[in-house]
């Protein structure tokens, strides 16, 4: 057997198993959140980390390297905002190609650095060595707050209870759209590079991660591998289902321009949006908005039961193309 | 130009400048000492990367990847030691071609989980994702202490004054022999079979860390470039030269058994042993080695002046046939 038969959810499985079980007592959040997360002094420190493969997450030739840099930061600033946590100090390693153009490190820095002044973190260390293949890895920490009962200001994927509601911070598809145009190329209209600024300049959500702890929210994910999968994660994680009100999900403006017929099932389940599923009782929600200053869509609810039912204006079920995005699974086994 | 001309500490200093600057105020230790360090509570967290490369830093054909699942997370407790805390929480990220064995990873699982259990370290989270070269990095993090004086219990590159002794913690060279005798073979006898396991089972020294902070001590580097080329390390971190005395250097004893024309060579510039150079005044490491229960080796002395001069038995100056390890640069860079 080999790891495509596992999939990535397989052998993540697989080392929780094998490893997860030695925990120190200080351990609030293991394997299985979109980050770590440990009581240190008064407070509670985050830890996560987020890699991207040349040839696999992006394709050197079609993307600036100045957005790889922002991106494999981006991505890792958004797990550590959907615990509710705040960014600090990252380390960047870097598996260069020995014939790597200096240049292209150097717009690399520049992207990292851009990411780095617009949400405070500081890159304190790192690694870097040589590969065939060039690989960004970033791990981030960051800080979390105690409650006022004393309990850890985190959101957490198996937060959820019967009868929350659940909303996203913002529209979603529009990096999915992104992707595909730089895959299949799209006619390069000012919506359609809004798209791939969408897809490679992702802005993740701490204010909104935040505000919903200061609300008293106790559940998020942020939405990478696609809305309906990472909403599936929450379920499994919370140990209910969701019913997903599919025409109320907030659509990408340019996504609507460029792909009008696939927006819906693109923002359903296209991936790497990076605004937060945040799930919490309606009046929670709405202290979190007032705190936000903007507004959190409803687009569903927890249930009893299990998985996502994708509904309808109707109220009838609806079966979308893809589910999401598997690191590793055989494609055919992704039906 | 590419990355080559540069080299990884081109590299990694063209990072510092780009995004060096860029400090939280809580930041103690930054890019390009062992560890990063900031302030945490009443105490200081220190976090560290390191990443191995299949076919770069290990062959996969002709090592056990229990092995690699050892050595992936020891180097990491390393740089922790050298920082002189205690390692705490680590993320696993895995880059994995999808036609690898499960049968491999479950064996890597169970070496990293021999390391977590030796250690005393968590697995708390990670990512795994698809790539063409497999590829494993640890971030670790850990916790040190504030001193009597409220300033960093923490072990600096930078830390060393004129007139300190330079001591190491243990034999070296044997690391290096276990490369030669996986690369060149060398019959495998029960001696080069012990280099073998120094060269990918390193047992870092947390304990000689820890020893050192408590004696007194500030300064300190883990022996993972080379002796002479980490020595180097500290001695531009702290503004000064160092005299080293070849001939006070402890051999491994296997090491002495297999390449006995060698051994002196190879401990001075193998690397990868993951022993300590700890730098302080003779009384501190006396502390150290009281608190320690066991012998530090006292090998040179800091003192005015740029660089690491070699010295024989008889005080005269040897040239050693190679510096140590830079992962990027040209071979014909390193003469």
């Amino acid at each position: 057997m080999d790891v495509r038969d596992l999939g990535e959810f397989g052998l993540i499985e697989r080392l929780r198993r094998a490893l997860g079980d030695a925990a120190d007592e200080r351990l609030v959040a293991g394997i299985g959140d979109d980050a770590a997360a440990w009581r240190a002094g008064g407070g509670y420190a985050v830890a996560t980390t987020d890699t991207l493969v040349a040839g696999v997450h992006f394709l050197a030739g079609e993307v600036a390297w100045r957005d790889v840099g922002w991106k494999a930061l981006a991505v890792n600033i958004s797990d550590v905002a959907a615990m509710g946590a705040t960014p600090s100090f990252a380390l960047v390693t870097l598996c260069v190609p020995p014939d790597t153009s200096v240049e292209a490190m150097d717009e690399l820095y520049a992207g990292l650095r851009e990411c780095v002044d617009a949400y405070g973190v500081t890159v304190a260390g790192g690694d870097i060595v040589s590969s065939p293949v060039f690989t960004i890895t970033v791990a981030l920490s960051g800080d979390a707050v105690a409650r006022g009962d004393g309990t850890p200001g985190l959101l957490r994927r198996g937060g959820a209870r019967a009868g929350d509601a659940v909303a996203v911070t913002g529209p979603l598809g529009g990096s999915a759209g992104g992707l595909r145009v730089l895959t299949e190329g799209a006619g390069r209209t000012s919506a359609a590079e809004r798209l791939v600024a969408r897809h490679m300049r992702p802005r993740p959500r701490v204010d909104a991660g935040r505000a919903a702890v200061s609300a008293g929210a106790a559940c998020a994910i942020d939405i990478s591998d696609g809305l309906v999968q990472d909403l599936g994660h929450v379920c499994e994680a919370s140990g209910l289902g969701a019913d997903l009100w599919l025409d109320r999900v907030p659509l990408d403006e340019a996504l609507v321009a460029v792909y009008p017929d696939d927006a819906q099932a693109l923002a359903a389940s296209g991936g790497e949006d990076y605004e937060l599923i945040v799930v919490a009782p309606e009046d929670v929600l709405r202290r979190a908005e007032v705190m936000l200053g903007g507004p959190l869509a409803v687009i569903g609810v927890m249930r009893a039961g299990t998985g996502v039912r994708v509904l309808d204006a109707r109220g009838r079920e609806v079966r979308l193309p893809t589910r999401g995005w598997d690191h590793l699974a055989r494609p055919e086994s992704d039906a």
